[in-house]
């Protein structure tokens, strides 16, 4: 069987991979006048109920809510694949749910809803607030993304985090800081280019920038972005349409270089692919680069290049957002133990240093004995992720919380 | 311990009563290039996306859609508490999330939403529908909560029910059924009084009226409906706000008495209590009542008169909505077996006579050798009741579309 074959015939089998599951004991639910279900159901809820509505507060001790994510999404942007609607949405969040359970002991419950609209994306967000302990905001288009969750960090009153921003950014940056140790570079010194400038571009910039890494340019599908094609409005969408793309032109391309992909790629050290379009890259591209490159092709479920190319055109080190290919860089290593640290202290914002905080930590994991060409990353399942990014996250926060009392 | 502390120290050490889970086997999931994260995440999910966004009705196939249920409650009217808002909404609506899974193996979602707004609240159903095979409408005032249920039944393309209302009615008559056996008194020949012309009311007396029941008569707290008093303006809920209220007015006091529940009540065969007023019975009144009185005072968590109370007023049969007494009537007999009928069969409406048909397919379950005063229901987790609702209901079914396609 192919891998789509096997794929459709596991969920056809499964009809959902997750379930709810009732915590209740059966033993005495039922007994007559003393069973529990005179506590968990009406009458004795009733007295549970009375003292969330005197402080709604003792909702996290007396409900689920404390553990509870919801995974919205509007079908949009749903892996490489575009707008396929919401429906079509629903195995790929039942199959984060599963690694929010598995990794994280987490509650997540996908909400693929029917609107693709962003004020009523925002006030759905705010409508099922209190049922959840955190929101976790999921393959949506952007930049219309970026500025829900901004509108959203504003309103909320439970934290909020946009994996395919801040996930992403966090593993790829503790993949780089790997990889740059084997191949003996340093952050403040290499050229970057990043192709894609939505979510995931955005959110590598942004931590890249924040870790000391520059030199970087990022290119859409007309090319090198930068101030001066703001200028001459040869990229109406920087100024007119999006201002997070105006962001990266900014903070990026100090050598004001134009042209696309195939062109800017020269010379760069390390290529890293957010565009969503498998096959953009070739292996003359990848001859192109510097000595040692390294190529991080993350698309999915088509990568920009497959790795075994990439290594026969000259990098190093090729990586991917797969988990059949060695080096899976993927948020899954990253997004349950981030949220297992949000839920647990409450902490409404996550800051670029914290994140850069906790992509060393990941790296630290990999021990140099083990450091390898095909093993920069852990694997999603490796257990000491979890209680290394909980003591990360927590210290990072903790500081932010000395500095803002001292 | 009493009630109140044996039910919050339970919440307090449950913190949420369900919890997600994946089905996943663990075996083989994080295996090297072949484990299953690849199929059930990317890449391999990627094409079951696609299938989907071809044809969205595959959701029921491979997902969890086909088996979800939304319980949707915005907090105003949580059992007999009133506005409590939807965070004191949230341990009621998991204990029937548990009762779901128990007695209907149906996964349901507790949605307790911020927004108390009529129009806010039908978009906000809309907007989560792609995730759900039904939606449950659950403790939300009246008469919003009719025309939200009204406004759902035309744009929805999953089966909406509204227990409040249609479950209520349905278990309510099958205790009525019973007890009139015992008495021997028949439907057509009774006088019902009804405390409460909210969602229990009028679906109560929809389904007696359908069943044949027609000397009804409704008290609210102004007294008796009825068409003479909205006439006389001397209630007018009846004709500017409640359209509901008009309806039932219209549709009992067929001797056009007046006054409040103490008057009414004398000479009544029934009293059925939905008032959500706990105390607002007492003996004298029970005495006024005719000879084999039945008295369901159903309000939670306070009935409108204690069992012991009829009982020594009088009445021959009590019963109440408790777990904690004798003889309850609660929806919990009814929603697990509905829903899993009309999530199996993707029936989009119940009408009065299919829930007069389920009424007495579960009235039947208590044969006579077993039926007495203190017995007329069978308990929540009779294991006849699934089989018995879903024979009844599907033939039930069956007949509209024989019908409808005769």
């Amino acid at each position: 069987l192919g891998l789509k074959d096997e794929a459709i015939s596991l969920h056809r089998m499964l009809k959902g991979k997750i379930e709810i599951q009732s915590r209740i004991s059966l033993e005495n639910l039922f007994e007559a006048e003393k069973g529990t279900l005179g506590l968990i159901y009406t009458p004795g809820v009733a007295y549970v109920s009375k003292e969330i509505s005197n402080n709604k507060e003792l909702a996290y001790d007396y409900t689920s809510k404390w553990n509870n994510v919801a995974i919205v999404c509007d079908g949009t942007r749903v892996l490489g694949l575009g707008n396929v609607g919401p429906e079509a949405a629903i195995p790929v969040m039942e199959g984060k749910a599963v690694l929010f359970k598995i990794l994280g002991g987490i509650n997540a419950f996908p909400l693929c809803i029917s609107t693709q609209n962003k004020e009523e994306i925002i006030r759905f967000v705010k409508e099922v607030e209190p049922m959840f302990g955190a929101i976790n905001i999921e393959d949506i288009e952007s930049p219309k993304v970026l500025e829900i969750v901004e509108g959203l960090q504003k309103t909320l009153s439970v934290p909020i985090f946009h994996d395919d921003q801040h996930g992403t950014a966090v593993i790829t940056l503790a993949a780089l800081i790997n990889a740059l140790r084997i191949v003996g570079k340093k952050l403040d010194a290499i050229k970057v280019v990043i192709a894609g400038a939505g979510s995931a571009g955005y959110g590598i910039v942004k931590i890249l920038y924040e870790a000391g890494c520059h030199d970087i340019i990022v290119t859409d599908s007309k090319g090198a972005l930068s101030t001066d094609t703001v200028n001459n409005n040869s990229n109406d969408d920087l100024v007119v349409k999006n201002r997070y793309k105006l962001e990266l032109a900014q903070k990026t391309n100090p050598r004001k270089l134009t042209g696309n992909l195939e062109h800017v790629i020269e010379g760069a050290d390390v290529f890293i692919g957010v565009s969503g379009k498998g096959g953009i890259l070739n292996r003359q591209m990848i001859q192109s680069m510097n000595h040692d490159a390294i190529v991080f092709a993350l698309s999915n479920p088509d990568p920009e290049i497959l790795p075994s190319d990439a290594l026969h055109g000259g990098a190093r080190i090729a990586a991917t957002g797969r988990s059949d290919f060695a080096n899976q860089i993927n948020n899954a290593v990253v997004f349950p133990s981030i949220l297992r640290v949000l839920l647990d202290i409450r902490a409404k914002t996550l800051s670029e240093d914290m994140l850069v905080s906790v992509a060393y930590a990941i790296a630290g994991i990999v021990n140099d004995a083990h450091l390898m060409e095909d093993y920069i990353i852990p694997p999603v399942n490796d257990p000491r992720i979890l209680p290394t990014v909980t003591k990360a996250l927590r210290n990072a926060i903790q500081k932010h919380v000395t500095k803002a009392t001292a």
